[in-house]
């Protein structure tokens, strides 16, 4: 038996992460379950796969920003779609939240990131949004960017990567309750519900 | 405002259509929408975009099989998974699926072929389980599979394939209504939902 928690996978270069960012706190709090937030570098893994996911202009693209708008309208979020994409500072944004949640302001700074990113106007998501994103979330933006450009915090990364490699884990996001993983934002609630199922109290 | 209708566009090579194919008539029964079914070479679309979404041995397909077989349970299906992938006579079988429902025994068809190769042991489907599917929704094997291969019923199936291509499709299955499109079994039920609030009396 495991403890009530479930591991949430994410890489904030992610488009359908948003959805679970915003909503698996609230989700999670209300079924008794914690959340272990784990950013990884989601796109090192994909080289090594498929390639990205998202084609500029394909249909699959255009269907899955159609698909987010549908899906966030139900979840009653507001985004502006399609949002500036692939993000360019993705990198560095996972970096960040590595940090910020070793600190305890990681959940802060990843809704500041898809609020600016999916629910501002015409946001390229530079460093400085990136910068934004930090201070709102009562952070030191210099200190911050600093710190996350030092090679510690990559490797601190990059072994959580490991991690979500050894997983079997190929996308964002992936819900892991011990081994058993669980992909996409539709399957959040077997996640949680797996959780529930397996833990001890 | 359109009829009560969803069209369910699917190629017998996908893997998730097996979800659909098994619950799709009933639910849509039980809501009182009618379901048009719509083969379709998912082949030729996916070659034009990103290539084939399952590689063998990859992360992604070993987590297909265990999500289909999570899935499954629910659903209350059996399969014996993984099944054999890819399936080489998809191509036929989409044909003579297309002939199947335009003589009115295309969904016991569908049936059949699912359950051959997601349900029986070690089938690797070929094309005496073709043959074998046809027999059991009461048709002359031979006589179908030598119409199947007609130039008439290619070109029929590649019609539908370009009102595939037309709607945005890029995956199997997929539901439409009118021009919205929803991808994967997991929105089957919005799909009726949507069809129901769009739909006039």
């Amino acid at each position: 038996m495991v403890a009530k928690q479930i591991d949430f996978w994410f890489s904030l270069g992610s488009t359908y992460t948003y959805l679970s960012a915003m909503r698996c706190a609230e989700l999670c709090e209300n079924s008794g379950v914690a959340v272990h937030w784990r950013p990884f570098q989601l796109r090192s893994i994909l080289e090594e796969l498929n390639g990205m996911p998202f084609k500029e202009g394909s249909p699959k693209t255009r269907y899955m920003w159609h698909d987010i708008g549908r899906q966030s309208k139900k979840l009653g979020l507001k985004p502006i779609l399609p949002a500036h994409y692939p993000n360019a500072e993705a990198h560095l944004a996972n970096r960040v939240a590595r940090i910020g949640f070793d600190e305890g302001w990681g959940y802060q700074f990843v809704q500041n990131f898809y609020r600016r990113w999916f629910e501002t106007e015409n946001c390229t998501m530079k460093e400085s949004d990136i910068a934004s994103c930090i201070a709102g979330a009562d952070q030191t933006p210099t200190d911050i960017l600093e710190r996350a450009k030092l090679s510690e915090t990559l490797a601190k990364l990059e072994r959580e990567t490991d991690e979500a490699r050894k997983l079997g884990i190929f996308g964002s996001p992936t819900f892991s309750v011990g081994n058993e993983i669980f992909w996409g934002d539709d399957r959040l609630e077997d996640a949680v519900k797996y959780c529930l199922a397996h833990s001890s109290e």
